[in-house]
């Protein structure tokens, strides 16, 4: 999903340091491609496998083992699928755990995705699956250069093109003017300062004296029209005013791969994913099952749930278990774990998030030329997330709060209605004159999320040494989810996804190994 | 439509100049809206207009002529509305002026936007037409940060998402530390250059020695997965190696207004655009109707025109005329223009562009990650364009070289096969053991379209002082075209329909002035 701007920037610093312990790499594209996974078809043999959650390490999970011949039930507390992948439309209903209830009154057609809405090029898992399910993708837009940056809520916004491009201007400046001054003589040879020079000019856009004095690129305060209607372009910002650490995270955050140009979305909604898979594997699962207790043996696993309609309990037994639940709620439940994987279990925190979103006239498309994309702003609201479905048209969902972390505490501490205000606000500040177009908002809290309570574990995947106990399995069950896989920046569907075919394949493996029958 | 490398360069260079002749402007976000044209309906009341061309100039001043009460005929050559907008599916064929013809073989529903085949999201008009006329739109990805440069044929391709970044560390590095050692005390106080040094770090991800080690940004050498797979970040490219002046223009091309996120394209191909007008004057249009002579009046125009089918000539005479031909095209026309006129057409030369492009299996997505954008190549075929319709579906159309300029105006010169073989061997390059599943070419010269003969005019508008000129009248004839307006960076449909929509208001403020009869 998201994250905060202080967690990116303590990441990208982290990050930094680990170049340093790779040997030398080829320097290639990168030539990848899905794989399916290449288990035989009939390795399951009939043996039987308890899912614990039907999110995408659930249904990822039913779909292979089901492919391999297992005998697969998926036990599901609530009365849909796709866990933290939920996508609101009219109708539906947000209930949060302290009993508030809203109810979606958006026009038809329109949708919310309330948690997961990002999914990057490079995820070659879930896009793979995409494929072989048949969900068609549409771009999302994850950066526009015509959103806006507000890093003081004293000044009017900043479009980001030109918050990007006058700080390109004015380095390249600095930068041509050091080496004039033969700043860099000791490091660049006297042909390398002449093509850095000439380079810069371009790179920068900067005058013959090499002077950044604007750019095209900067944007307009005229467009280009007939008759005399020349374009003029915008003045540069001066560099005083773009050193301001708040613009790091709109400068920086679209170049990171899980954030750059191209994303997507499933036309339709996020759900349009597990939906898909549900369509494969619906006769192997139970909504509305509350699972109790899990008890794992050599033999096999034993799964006590509670069916939430009429409150009785039942009891799974099978060869194998997977429980795909968040950690923070497996901390609370009744196993017979051993006490060390209890305790990496306890050490993993729930983050914050809470996302609001309106329906509205496209205001941001007709009158600031903004197509999806994100407007960054330093309230507590901290994100405007636009539509990228339906481009042009009418109506649109405005997710115009998305914060996380200690903000995301705080703001999820406010009732409704001031969340509400909050986030109207927001958007008045960016868009001053057009928040009173903002209707029928909808708060979303994941701390309050039943089944959920909390978008992602704090650092994305558990930390070592946790990860590598949280891997192993306890006699026959195994854990998966996006935070037992690794993801590079960020929380992702396609880490579930890879988290629950290793434990599939381990499986598998194990299944060939052995002739055991049921335990229990 | 495009620029060549050298063109962009140049004009990116004398844009530069002239931000000094602005006054102070306003830096806020631009709040601008589509106008609907406030013509009274009844202000034609009945008087007749001839136009010439059924390109967008023409459909456009057509569509709100007849909204204003005017008496409309449209005169077409070809058996199709919208010039350079042109939309190739399968059974269409190509026919070049010197006697070639290509039939398109691709699958249903696969199409070849042969011109124009971008939407920036500020050209207000011909989006306002889009949602007027319920044209949908999607993303058009103009850039994808895994797409490729290869700047040198002897190297293989770099990554854009490495080239950008890794110049940004490089460049942040080499400030960090001319910062360090004073060499810019006399332009940036002290809290200047600490708050400089602070940003830096994360602008350009140095690590705490303010080193440029590498950066995620640059992308991976292998994925983040399940299991022990952390991802490994790229090693970064040396600075002697991005100091490449064949780099800049896939490192400045997206920042520029016209070609920076969003851009779209219809859903279904560009000609979406000009059929959805054609709807709507669809009786007001007579195609193969090639003009052969145009003759003004101070009263109206007279035209002549021959019926491509059976050869037999009319006469149209009307109140006015609008002519849209391309200007080279007009120069070669029986008119009784002036002879500054006329000089002013003479000197607009017509420029050269081609496009090749294939039907093949996606393997640009399922292999390298590259959905849309575009990857750039020091050959003559100089830019492989990715499709952004239908993303992860099976197959798509590539086209795999684009050209403008001098380049293609030797790359017109081979006969088809070589241009088809030039362009495989680009695609060969930027991806090894790859185009061999290539099919179905098609190459587009638009020096040999007829009615067309060229994609655009050498400088985008008509240069002044004859752009003055000829944005006047000839007694009561008007021109318009994508020429005879101002376009900021590019050709566009935009300006083609701005050039019909002053025009029109031009001859509904005549018609209201008057009460002459039809003329001739």
């Amino acid at each position: 999903m998201g994250l905060s701007r202080r967690d990116l920037i303590t990441r990208l610093a982290a990050l930094g340091g680990y170049s340093a312990t790779l040997g030398m790499l080829g320097q290639n594209a990168l030539a990848s491609t899905f794989q399916p996974l290449q288990l035989a078809t009939n390795g399951g043999n009939g043996k039987t496998v308890v899912i614990v959650g039907a999110g995408i390490s659930g249904l990822v999970s039913a779909y292979e083992l089901r492919k391999a011949g297992f005998n697969v039930k998926v036990l599901e507390a609530r009365e849909r699928v796709g866990g933290r992948v939920w996508t609101l439309r009219n109708g539906d209903s947000i209930e949060h755990n302290d009993g508030s209830r809203q109810t979606v009154e958006f026009d038809t057609g329109l949708f919310f995705n309330a948690g997961a809405a990002r999914l990057p090029s490079h995820h070659l898992t879930i896009l793979g699956y995409c494929r072989e399910l048949g969900v068609e993708l549409q771009v999302l837009v994850n950066s526009s250069r015509n959103a806006l940056a507000q890093p003081d809520l004293n000044r009017p916004p900043l479009l980001l093109r030109q918050a990007v491009n006058d700080t390109r201007g004015h380095f390249s400046e600095l930068l041509a003017r050091s080496v004039s001054r033969n700043s860099l003589d000791q490091d660049l040879s006297a042909p390398q300062r002449k093509a850095l020079l000439d380079f810069l000019k371009v790179y920068g856009d900067l005058d013959p004296q090499q002077q950044y004095r604007g750019s095209v690129r900067s944007g307009y305060t005229r467009f280009a029209g007939a008759g005399d209607q020349t374009p003029i372009q915008r003045q540069p910002l001066p560099l005083e005013q773009l050193l301001d650490s708040n613009l790091l995270l709109p400068l920086v955050f679209d170049e990171i791969p899980e954030f750059s140009s191209t994303m997507f979305q499933p036309v339709g909604g996020m759900d349009q994913i597990p939906k898909a898979f549900y369509r494969q594997v619906k006769d192997s699962v139970q909504l509305g099952a509350e699972v109790l207790s899990v008890q794992t043996g050599e033999q096999g696993s034993r799964v006590v749930w509670r069916d939430r309609k009429n409150g009785r309990q039942h009891v799974e037994t099978a060869d194998y278990a997977i429980v795909t639940l968040p950690l923070p709620l497996l901390a609370r439940l009744d196993t017979n774990f051993s006490a060390d994987f209890r305790k990496a279990i306890g050490l993993a925190e729930g983050d914050k998030a809470n996302k609001v979103a309106w329906q509205s006239p496209r205001f941001w498309e007709t009158d600031f030329q903004i197509y999806g994309g994100l407007s960054y702003i330093n309230h507590e609201a901290r994100t405007l997330w636009y539509p990228s479905d339906r481009l042009n048209s009418e109506q649109g969902v405005l997710v115009a709060t998305y914060n996380t972390g200690e903000v995301a505490q705080q703001f999820a501490g406010k009732g409704l209605q001031a969340q509400i205000a909050s986030s109207r606000q927001a958007v008045e500040s960016l868009h001053p004159g057009h928040s009173h177009k903002l209707r029928r908002p909808l708060a979303v809290n994941w701390s309050k999320i039943p089944f959920s309570e909390s978008p992602w574990i704090v650092h994305d995947e558990v930390a070592q040494p946790g990860y590598d106990i949280l891997n192993q399995p306890q006699g026959r069950t195994w854990l998966a989810s996006d935070a037992l896989a690794h993801g590079g920046v960020g929380i992702w569907q396609n880490s579930a996804a890879e988290s629950a075919r290793r434990v599939v394949g381990l499986i598998a493996h194990h299944a060939s190994q052995t002739s055991h029958g049921v335990a229990a």
